[in-house]
């Protein structure tokens, strides 16, 4: 596939990186000062320059990352249509959480002077993005849709795994957003071994988008807290998305829950972070049976050859353990360098909580683990050595006893709480989270979704400042029209 | 003043440590089921407890402190206030951030199935108190009353200077938060050397309060940072809150100016985060000699030996600088080993620029730096190597022309921008914001105000979970009557 015509992005040489840097500072103050229509046009002109690009990019990305060219067409899409979204979310203004508390010299136990609290940008922002999502979590994805929206100019680490689509998206944004008006600088690209050390160190970074690995990420995680000026590192690091199904629902549809974990664990060849990689099943249902009947022996092709390495490596600790028997264990030395075919183990809960360091492990691509469990107190036992996760699922019955227990437990682990659902498919919405305690991400925050704009926004308050001082989001005749909270109530 | 009746808290054993980590464990889920009405009345049972025990534990709090019974009495009830009103924003719901998203099956580019997102408790908080507020930054301060409203079981870290309060104040809090049915283990004291390195490291704590020195703070942060589980560290560590008097305010009022300076610098014995540690002023002005003038011999006890000491050495390192020249230089040593006269330096604005790493420093105690400067250019120069801060205010006139460029420049150093007024006192309300960037605090959340809550709640969405199973602030019938988003509109 690849031409001489296919621009590739060279390493960034010190110059380079110089001025992306220094740009990047400068127009954090522009683009900090643009009303909410004016960054929502920004927002929509680079979806627009995505979707006239689309038809160049995907065939590229498709060669980096082997995944179908009409997925990723509809990643382009969703892409776009998170832009779309955030530019909304700006004009509506809730973003500003604007809150006004007028003077009250009567106040106790003191006088109170007029204070007025809004969110700012944090200024430039660093974005790592990941392989898996060439587009929807790339140079152009939910990080830099989210951070564009606060108002931080963004410098995005180029993924290694993408060298044909690189400069051609980058290239794209960078029309987009000058279409759109956006100053000069809102936003670089960056690449080569040691630039994102080099990024999350630099003094005029001031917050940190990442998804990817959880040892990559930590390792980025420790440089962002050791700065002498420490900044936040939002890390979507991993996670194994746990799905229970009660007695009551493997006793209701054993063959439906066992095709649709099958569906939901190979989308994407298995190389999503919300892949089903844990399913718990009673030791008497005839899921795992059911499992082994409907896998099949196709292959996949994996994003690179280190994700492959990884995922052979992986699977075949986690199957080699004395406490796992394997569902699926398929031939993969006649394959190609990228491709492999599905591995699917079978342990029991209590095994499983004796080896949790061994067996809990995120797997990229299509491997998974079926736990069958005698009681559903080993479930609730099972669950003090899961690791946070970004999503866990329970798959029940109308009337199910099981179920209330079941979902209450999880929500202290997992960031997405699903009831008979599958967790691959991370809709952009205004309530979605996308987030969970460690090593799903810092816990507090979410990657995906309108409020993934809080990371990028920092709050001041100004006290007895006249309106001709004062940001518009908080002089008294709101100009913006966005909802604010003036003495106590929301208006 | 002490008599064998004060009872003082003895160093926590392990088994005590023990016992305290897993009662505020187990607390966690309970406290997390409250509603807000049933935690409203936790927050104000301990208000309530608080204001029946202030008058025994205030001259406690003299005795450690050497604060005035009169400003301590004032601090219980600022702390009591904070609780009650912590309670009121429990109790309208905003903060749970409700949203909802009901499904679309005609979402683009995929069917949306429904999704609510609510804000949960994140699980037992560490609270490190600060020496210079016993009360309403102490053991039942901002940070236990947010992390409490969040439905956060508190592990508070005793405060060495407080020996004769500790036992007492605990002892309150705890007899409040009994009486006003929270479950046992809400509220926790651990005292010791080492006891505040295990809390910050124990993987039962989920979040940490801090308020203290960079230093300490810092230390806390790196452990926090550096745990197999990271948790944030919401410190507030330091701020330098520089004061700005334009030519035209320095023309129009200087003589109010000096005084009120020195009032706010003085305050508490200048023993504030907030202390207004370095005064501009033209270089013309006669603020400076004003000062000079006004500045009296009074000598004030600080909180304790460690403080004075600091403030000596800090001080004198100052003062002796080249660039610097005394405005006031007291003699110290007739002085008893608490107390200390006021200093206060001057240098000017290209001095302080060169030599930003020994002259801008924080100093606990009656310490201030007079700086002048020869034109407002200078001013803007000079906050290059400012360091974040909690507030920076601007002395202007009416139609000052160089207000507006020096307000907007400072909101990028500053969390609270202040118009003619003085940085010490932060009301409790709303629209504060007691935070900035780094040493403030870790920049992106507030310790003070309403929205201090957020720092110990993290989001949790369910996908298609039915009613029965959904937590009453996602339910359609919206049982608790809180402010929602629904399909994007607010409700």
């Amino acid at each position: 596939m690849e031409t001489t015509a296919i621009e590739t992005l060279p390493d960034t040489t010190t110059e380079d990186y110089e001025r992306i840097l220094s740009a990047a500072e400068t127009a954090a103050t522009s683009l900090a000062r643009t009303d909410p229509s004016r960054r929502a046009q920004i927002l929509r002109s680079m979806a627009d320059a995505l979707d006239a690009n689309g038809a160049e990019l995907v065939p590229l990305a498709a060669a980096d990352s082997s995944l179908p060219e009409a997925r990723l067409r509809g990643e382009v899409s969703r892409t776009t249509m998170q832009l779309r979204m955030f530019a909304d979310v700006v004009e509506e203004g809730s973003w500003l959480e604007a809150i006004i508390d007028t003077a009250d010299p009567d106040a106790l136990p003191a006088p109170r002077p007029d204070l007025r609290r809004m969110l700012v940008p944090t200024g430039p922002a660093a974005v790592f993005g990941a392989s898996n999502f060439p587009f929807a979590f790339g140079l152009g994805g939910g990080d830099t849709a989210s951070a564009l929206a606060a108002g931080c100019p963004v410098v995005a680490k180029a993924h290694p795994a993408q060298p044909r689509l690189t400069a051609a998206y980058a290239r794209a944004i960078d029309e987009g957003l000058r279409a759109g008006g956006a100053p000069d600088g809102t936003f670089g690209v960056v690449q080569g071994a040691d630039v994102g050390r080099l990024l999350v160190q630099d003094p005029r970074i001031t917050a940190v988008g990442f998804t990817g690995s959880t040892s990559g990420g930590r390792a980025l995680a420790d440089l962002a807290a050791g700065r002498p000026y420490p900044i936040p590192f939002y890390g979507e690091l991993g996670s194994i998305n746990p799905v229970f199904v009660t007695p009551a629902a493997a006793a209701e549809r054993s063959g439906k829950i066992a095709g649709q974990f099958l569906e939901s664990l190979l989308l994407g060849a298995g190389q999503f972070c919300t892949k089903p990689g844990i399913l718990f099943v009673p030791d008497q249902s005839s899921i795992e049976w059911l499992v082994r009947t409907a896998v099949a022996d196709d292959s996949f092709r994996l994003l690179h050859r280190g994700i492959r390495q990884s995922f052979l490596d992986v699977s075949r600790e986690i199957l080699e353990h004395p406490d796992v028997r394997p569902v699926s264990s398929p031939e993969q030395s006649d394959l190609d360098d990228l491709s492999v075919r599905p591995v699917i183990g079978v342990t029991d809960a209590r095994a499983l909580h004796r080896n949790s360091q061994a067996l809990i492990k995120e797997c990229f691509g299509p491997f998974g683990l079926i736990v069958t469990y005698t009681s559903v107190a080993e479930l609730h036992a099972t669950m003090a050595v899961l690791p946070g996760t970004l999503t866990a699922t329970v798959h029940g019955t109308d009337d199910d006893h099981d179920a209330a227990a079941l979902l209450d437990a999880l929500a202290r682990y997992a960031g997405r709480v699903i009831w008979n659902g599958w967790p691959t498919g991370v809709a952009v919405s205004w309530a979605q989270h996308h987030g969970g305690p460690y090593p799903a991400t810092n816990s507090v925050h979410t990657s995906v979704g309108a409020t993934a704009i809080r990371r990028f926004l920092r709050p001041v308050a100004y006290q007895s400042v006249h309106e001709a001082h004062l940001p518009p989001a908080l002089v008294d005749a709101n100009p913006w029209g966005i909802p604010r909270r003036v003495n106590g109530h929301l208006s």
